[in-house]
């Protein structure tokens, strides 16, 4: 099984932008469940002094393709097919973290689901998600 | 009515990193049709030699933006509540340009949707998109 | 407060056909959680034995309907404006069973999400959903 | 290649709910093109006078399924795997009609877009549809 930091050290080294846009895996479970965050910078401010949705969509797809290595092993292979993203709130200028699990595994495609939190958030047991996103990645035939 | 410039030039204002990442407005007209694109650049890579996710859906993000103030003006404050995305075919490395147009303008909430296409596709009659969006934006009480 | 029997007959008014296919509410707390329930019927079967994709998007529509209600009392004219549905594993010819919560509740826009079960499946403490919904209502001007 | 009449003959062999319910495939298209309506019918109405969103939701599911149809030829076994549908406009008390097309047709998936129109709209050149959806079907390996 992948450990958290394998999983990031997979990811950066596919997607070196993606080391330096602050993302980091932290968690990461056999079963597919996977806390991953992104280090607030202010390339992710957009007008208003909020959090862009592209920052968010991007956290959560990394999120994702973590949670299928998690579950898979290294599978670098998968591509996103569908995604679909409610905002819900403005999340405050600070590290967003993003939970995913695994909704559905099947042979050729995985349903996965992703609540984003402003972190400081997280310190409330009732803390409320500013975007939650499913998707959809197709599996490589194995 | 604002042109393509002028869009380009508030996007860029609110969103500096918009402008390094190649995000141009090329063409606006009064009934909400945006073309926008993305030039080419490393950071849009990812595994495999194919533009990643993210950069889609920032570019169908800014896309639909523009769309909204190509018909409304000005509108800083509208902010994208819903997004699905469907990948459909893998990109070429080069500039990507999107197709916004909208589905239906309401008091309260705009729908869109865009087309994104490889550059060099377009060239064809009968260019097949790399990925299909649509979204809805929330519109500040007028 | 509604309770989950005065919300069923508050559906059941506004739509005589879904008392008929078997509609109903369960459960309904101020919360806005809600578990409703399609009584399994023979036009709810598709080509290989299985339950049709609009009896789950019906019922997920329905049981979406219900938590605003639960949440917020008598609001008819909430209207669906986005329901998005992946659908996971082939539901068994049963009743199916599907539990709604809010994600957000705002002024305008309220959005939920639903996961359908088949009911055998319910008495399992893992039960995995037969499909995952995500929607938004838009809410009356109060 | 299979007309829209055997098209139709299929989908109601397979749910004999839907002839009832008045569905019709009207068009189809070897490039899978395909018009289908749904006769408008006193179980369509939702509070307001307006038709139901379940009522759009099923037309455009069928829509989608007779367009894999009228392009790969009899393929039961596709299931429906994503279903977005945006709800744009009020329909009118009356028949419904959805047209179909292919985005994109893969070994493994085929993501399609409905845009749903009332039908006294259609006599008008620019008809503004009343819902737009996207979906993919899951193709059974050949």
């Amino acid at each position: 099984m992948l450990t958290a930091q394998e999983i990031e050290q997979i990811i950066w080294a596919g997607l070196p932008a993606a080391k330096e846009s602050g993302l980091r895996i932290e968690r990461a479970s056999p079963d597919g469940r996977v806390r991953a965050r992104f280090v607030y910078g202010p390339q992710m401010i957009r007008p208003g002094g909020t959090l862009s949705g592209p920052t968010m969509m991007a956290l959560a797809d990394a999120a994702m393709f973590a949670a299928i290595m998690a579950r898979l092993g290294r599978l670098e292979m998968a591509v996103t097919t569908n995604l679909n993203i409610n905002f819900l709130r403005r999340p405050a200028p600070e590290d967003l973290v993003a939970d995913a699990s695994i909704l559905k595994l099947g042979k050729r495609l995985a349903v996965l689901e992703v609540s984003i939190f402003s972190s400081s958030d997280l310190t409330q047991s009732d803390a409320e998600p500013v975007a939650h996103v499913t998707g959809t990645y197709s599996l490589p035939p194995s």
